[in-house]
């Protein structure tokens, strides 16, 4: 690790967001020094809850994240969000709008937003929010200046949001009137993903509709500590928003109280995060030492060569 | 490699269906000979050609695959079909039904059918995938009874179907009049995989609406060498089949006409293979062998920690 990728470290630790912005692009430039440095970061200390915002798109996710944002600064609470774009290979794209209203805060101190998007993230979207989410979770632990709340935004239902929420602690799943399909064809994706659902927009004609589904799905799937709560808001206007917040602080309590029925999952977790990151290192290496491969050949016999060969 | 996979492989090359489904067996199980196996096959005299169908839930897939079978049937062409159900557990699941229909073909010798459902498959379904398609693709090559035809069906446009979709030479689209929401908030994923569309169920209202979407998008995002046909199909009464059937003839000699500038995509495609096969056999081992961590541990210190005992 050479001395400037240190010194970033240091000046992460005392909360100086333009170190946190460095060490972010070093971990979306896949740096020679990225390893070391998450390697050597302390999360021991960390206080930050951690918040899933997903949905399909045209939900109003941007929007109530914003509303979000301007509920926790009210409290006086630090906010590091990361808005995650796969659509786009650029961040911005189709929701640059929303994303520049949210931008807002960004000359608040105690707001920080980094937008990642397909481009550059060697590894994967899941790969990099993993990896900013390290570097948050780090973020002015040495002068108790932390973010207290993460936030991250993300885009869908599937595989990749599936991987991306295992890292929160509390799973937003937004949707709108128009979301009847998406609740139909997504039912066991959707159960498995959310921990609090809202209805955004819901002063629109269907609401009640979308609503009545999610509350019979949830009430399904309740278990003894937790039945989703189903929320009516309408996040252009802050509607709706007290009650969510009250369910985000009741979710959180309720983790701390199941915790060591959790401690399972969360090893879970861990394990899983260990074998993406060493999967990313092995590939990494590889492609940087290149490897040789025909038209037509088997890519199975290359990789019985590449493996004999790491074990010289 | 034991004597019993060395056999299994020789009936394979000579068109042993029941050897091909042992091996499917071997690498849905994670045999410890899959990679050996895998690694002996010789695609080199491989002329099957490679079809994958997808597209949103309900859209009607399973009796398009059906009616498509039943065609190559009567050209006297020898199929093998690939049914991949990712949103169940096990094979079958909510689409059983028409997975049932599909099994009347079961009996006839020119036609092989094999689900694969997220359960047991270790790496993922578009490891499975993969390794299915290449069991497949040398099967029968002895005997000249290969696969003329191989059909890999699955549900869906997003990331898990880009990768299997990779490793087919035409992907077939199937969308229905409803799927208006789909064709607008998953247009880029739609136009990067589909190189035919499908308009099912195109009796229904709406049928033209989405056809002319289709139409209008296709001309847009047309190349030189090909623009995405649009077909209006009734699955369920073989109507529109034989247009589709022309289009599938003509993709196949646009891409050996094409071979040359392909070339470099099907490189591309075969590295990604290398790599993704490669990361597997790797956290294969790594599971295999164990790994201590405890709970708030840094994973990427754990990882650096592998790193160093595997360069040992």
């Amino acid at each position: 690790m050479d001395d400037k990728t240190e010194s970033l470290l240091k000046r992460l630790a005392q909360g100086d967001q333009r170190a946190l912005s460095r060490l972010i692009t070093y971990v979306d430039n896949d740096h020679p020094d990225c390893l070391e440095a998450l390697a050597s970061l302390d999360h021991s200390q960390s206080m930050s809850k951690l918040i899933g915002i997903t949905g399909p798109p045209g939900a109003g996710k941007s929007t109530l994240t914003d509303q979000l944002i301007s509920s926790f600064r009210h409290q006086k609470l630090n906010v590091g969000v990361i808005a995650i774009d796969p659509s786009s290979p650029f961040t911005g794209g189709a929701v640059l709008g929303d994303r520049i209203r949210m931008q807002r805060h960004a000359a608040d101190d105690g707001v920080f937003i980094r937008s990642l998007g397909s481009h550059g993230s060697h590894g994967g979207l899941s790969n990099a929010t993993r990896d900013v989410v390290a570097l948050m979770k780090a973020f002015g632990l040495e002068k108790s200046s932390p973010f207290d709340v993460i936030i991250v935004e993300t885009v869908g239902v599937g595989q990749t949001e599936l991987d991306i929420m295992s890292l929160v602690d509390t799973t937003v799943v937004v949707l709108v009137p128009e979301s009847g399909d998406t609740v139909q064809t997504m039912k066991a994706g959707l159960m498995e993903i959310a921990d609090i659902f809202v209805v955004n927009k819901s002063d629109r004609t269907g609401a009640d509709h979308i609503f009545g589904e999610l509350k019979v799905l949830s009430h399904i799937a309740a278990t003894e500590d937790w039945e989703i709560p189903v929320h009516k808001v309408v996040a252009s206007q802050g509607k709706g928003l007290e009650d969510l917040l009250n369910s985000l602080e009741i979710h959180q309590k309720t983790l701390e109280k199941t915790s060591s029925e959790n401690s399972e999952k969360k090893n879970q977790v861990l394990r899983q995060q260990v074998l993406s990151i060493l999967t990313h290192q092995i590939e990494k290496r590889v492609l940087e030492k290149g490897f040789e491969i025909t038209e037509g050949e088997n890519p199975y016999a290359v990789v019985k060569r590449l493996l004999s060969e790491m074990n010289k």
